[in-house]
């Protein structure tokens, strides 16, 4: 099979920071996502002929656009012979804490490894995707992108060297997301919280972040309920989410494992032990937005363990 | 089979913080540790009878004695008839941060509980021996009692409520602890330490705990040796152990995993991959606090998975 002239990838939305994992861990989600379309051309630059679903808000500048700095830093380091034409398909809401930006570019550099013949492993693709962060949210942050790209929950140990580990999925675990109608930039949500934290916090952070981990490879979903706790920023960050109390009030009320900010927020995520917990959740929690005066988008989804899909190809 | 009249356990001193888990993380040792002697007496009280390996530094006032402190909660708790007459006897260094009170603590309740025909499980016992580290070192930190008394890695997730997990133990995880001959207090220790820590190195410092976790799970050693990093206390508290850097130069150079600081000090462990490598460290870090003036002892020990053993029981 000869490598295509254009394919379409599908990449997930994430939900990073998952309470307690602040910066370091994150989860993709099945849906939502962005669909990226990338055509090869003759000439070696990038350009992004179209963006949907965006009410015309995203840069088509191919230095700002996630979706071609990824691709164009990934034809640079391949020393690629041609260049590509993107097609940006938004599928998911923007700024709405469940990375959107990541979704996008790594869809993009998934698809432009695949025109190139696959030369590198997912893994590999990460750096790029990262740049593509840095460029959008002026910070170079994996918790997006690295579980959108490998799937599952990924944690990221450390970076510089970057450092990422898959970590197990527990059966039957599903997620409800909802996104308020509202904003919050991540850029708000990075200067909110404050540079130094109180040790005895940092402490329950970790016990709790570190019991997260052994839950997910114990399949221990009781655990995981206990871990799903954060004492550094979502007291703070939940003050740009009107009604955010109330929320995760109704999330625990219909019996979720746990509930807390998705990302920078607006989203809220709840883990639960089975898809119909998830579902009557996710009702209760837009329910208490709508009490709160907003409208929201509700997303059920279990756990993607795969990462980016190829929805079309031509050879 | 009818309750022992009389019993010694022994029970392992222990590593505390393991680098990246300041507070909430430990591992048992299979040497040094302590033995207690319990034997039951007919009136109520509990009395400390002999005290050795202490030169006389160790109270017997059962209310400051941590053997006779976690005895008399037990026998309290479970309404006990009979009191207990109490001989400790000390197998490893007082202040050491190898977790001295502890083990003695985890000796006596082991003891006790077998005498009274132990009605609790190991995981019970811990709050007695906790009462005991408070009357000891003024708080009631689990890092030490509770892989002392469960064996193995051990993560204390909260306090409040008590919620401790055993970790899986990679097959022949070796360690080298080195105990210099000076002293760290353990409220020095702590006085020492800010009460606020950058955002940054908790987020540094829970990366790493998490990825510790992770690599456990996975029976990673090089994964575990990347984790074993401590940002926080390490920084801080070597500054009261004169040579330390000296020291985790020469167990790095030697091929350890990690190496950093049991507890509060001013003992050093380091881990290896085999019992050969923690043979080899432990001469040169013995080696090292030589030439920065200090005489030491030397303890090698595989992870010790069993938690106390009973060493002889009359009955």
């Amino acid at each position: 099979m000869s490598n295509p002239r254009s394919v379409t990838v599908f990449a997930p939305a994430t939900v990073a920071n998952v309470a307690s994992g602040f910066d370091v861990l994150g989860f993709a989600l099945e849906r939502p996502g962005d669909a990226v379309t990338v055509r090869r051309t003759e000439g070696r630059g990038v350009v992004v002929t179209s963006i949907s679903g965006d009410d015309g808000r995203l840069p088509k500048d191919p230095a700002k656009n996630t979706a071609a700095v990824a691709a164009r830093a990934f034809l640079e380091a391949v020393g690629s012979p041609f260049g590509v034409e993107i097609a940006v398909e938004k599928r998911m809401p923007l700024a709405s804490g469940l990375g959107s930006s990541a979704a996008s570019a790594v869809a993009a550099v998934h698809a432009v490894n695949l025109l190139a013949g696959g030369p590198l492993a997912p893994r590999e693709l990460l750096p790029f995707t990262l740049l593509a962060e840095k460029a959008a949210c002026g910070s170079a942050h994996a918790d997006n992108a690295a579980p959108s790209l490998l799937g599952g929950f990924v944690l990221i140990r450390s970076y510089e060297p970057l450092d990422v580990l898959r970590l197990p999925v527990p059966p039957g675990l599903a997620c409800a997301v909802v996104h308020p109608h509202t904003e919050v930039k991540t850029e708000d949500a990075r200067r909110i919280l404050k540079k130094e934290i109180r040790l005895a916090d940092a402490i329950r952070q970790w016990g709790n972040l570190a019991a997260l981990v052994a839950s997910l490879y114990e399949g221990d979903l009781a655990l995981l309920g206990r871990s799903l706790q954060d004492v550094v920023a979502e007291p703070v960050r939940s003050l740009l989410i009107p009604g955010f109390a109330g929320v995760k009030r109704a999330a625990l009320a219909a019996g979720v494992l746990g509930c807390s900010i998705s990302g920078s927020g607006p989203s809220v995520f709840a883990l639960c032990a089975a898809a119909d917990i998830a579902e009557r959740a996710g009702a209760a929690m837009v329910e208490a937005f709508r009490a709160a005066g907003l409208g929201s988008d509700l997303f059920l989804s279990a756990v993607n363990t795969t990462g980016p899909v190829v929805l079309a190809r031509e050879d």
